[in-house]
């Protein structure tokens, strides 16, 4: 057993952000210090020796970007040796998926600045925070599968094709539509109501729907098999 | 950013082994050191600076208990202030199924003693470890209804129940053995042989099963949606 470590722990997250207009984005923020100073990275930084792995990841999002957001979940501890240039920092990693709207973002005396960025357009980031984003993204789009999703996300009314957008945004491809609103009528997180859509244009307004939130939060601990 | 962190990183784990004949069971060691003196307690300890994660814990597991498992999966990081009565350790912990009777036990001069325990007839366990081994579990449960699992553990050629028993050990339940079947048969990783089950006693002998490797790692890799 060393004597020493020379080891240090750091937690960064992996804040999605989902809007019907401007579709998958990722918070980041720009750093201020070397190294990669100017750079856009995760939000993130040393854990504190009396807070929990939950509360460091907290506090630094509130001290980088402003935002309180209080469910985040453990991703992966990224560790490799040489992934920080200064010196060995093991990284613990969260992610979450959340409405971007409900944030006034703020740059802190850590960060020069702070933005969304859409998951298509990113910018080059420091450290290994590619590697740990497409982590994340890989690890939503896999809970997708196996727990509803959007209930945060979406209106409390909204037509249907409004949670198709929201699944193909984050899955990042087509989905069989049909097949898609089958199952998601089958689960029962969706309600149907006699609402309808108000439209812009021509065409047949369809009814609005809204969550089921007891179903929702039952099914998404007890998972489905969600396969679209 | 705190000048000095005062906190210390390990990585433990979680190695499930299986057998027909003893079902699941994991490995432990007993502590020879404070504190925990005498008890029981996953294998693992501390990171050196100039190894990665996954390294670290191969090594720990060869000097504490004599065994070399060249693959297993990251679980998550447990981080708790108070969870060593020392300091503050954060433990990166990882996870894996083996064949017990592939490895030769011996404890070195980190551990007074190592043995496989029955899942079922567990000892007290040091630190949080009990904590880490159920989350463990319950990761091990769910990967099984999402990757086929099996082909290391079983014999070139086995009985379809013994199958069955693998998957109602790991998931301590019973299982609908006629739905099981049918769908290992459709997903397409096990062939039936032409080759019959040698009977100990009355009855009429079934065909020898056997994994198709090919099949196999290839739903390993795209996943599968096994509910059972």
């Amino acid at each position: 057993m060393p004597a020493i470590q020379n080891i240090k722990v750091a937690v960064d997250a992996v804040v999605f952000g989902y809007t019907s207009k401007e579709g998958l984005s990722v918070l980041l923020i720009k750093r201020n210090i070397k190294p990669f100073k100017d750079s856009w990275a995760l939000p993130g930084g040393l854990v504190r020796d009396d807070e929990s792995l939950e509360e460091a990841i907290q506090r630094e999002l509130k001290e980088e970007t402003g935002v309180n957001i209080n469910y985040l979940e453990q991703l992966y501890s990224f560790g490799k040796p040489g992934r920080d240039p200064r010196n060995r920092v093991i990284s613990i990693t969260y992610y979450g998926l959340v409405k971007p709207d409900a944030f006034e973002l703020q740059a802190d005396t850590d960060a020069a600045d702070v933005a969304w960025f859409n998951i298509k357009k990113l910018p080059q980031l420091a450290f290994d925070h590619h590697e740990i984003l497409t982590a994340a993204h890989e690890r939503l789009k896999n809970k997708m599968l196996y727990q509803p999703v959007g209930f945060e996300l979406l209106e409390e009314k909204f037509p249907f094709s409004e949670l198709e957008k929201l699944y193909m945004a984050v899955l990042d491809r087509p989905i069989d539509r049909r097949n898609f609103k089958k199952k998601v009528i089958k689960f029962g997180f969706l309600e149907e109501t006699t609402e309808k859509q108000a439209l812009d244009g021509a065409g047949r307004p369809g009814n609005l729907f809204k969550f089921n939130p007891q179903k929702y939060y039952q099914l998404q601990k007890e998972g489905i098999n969600f396969e679209i």
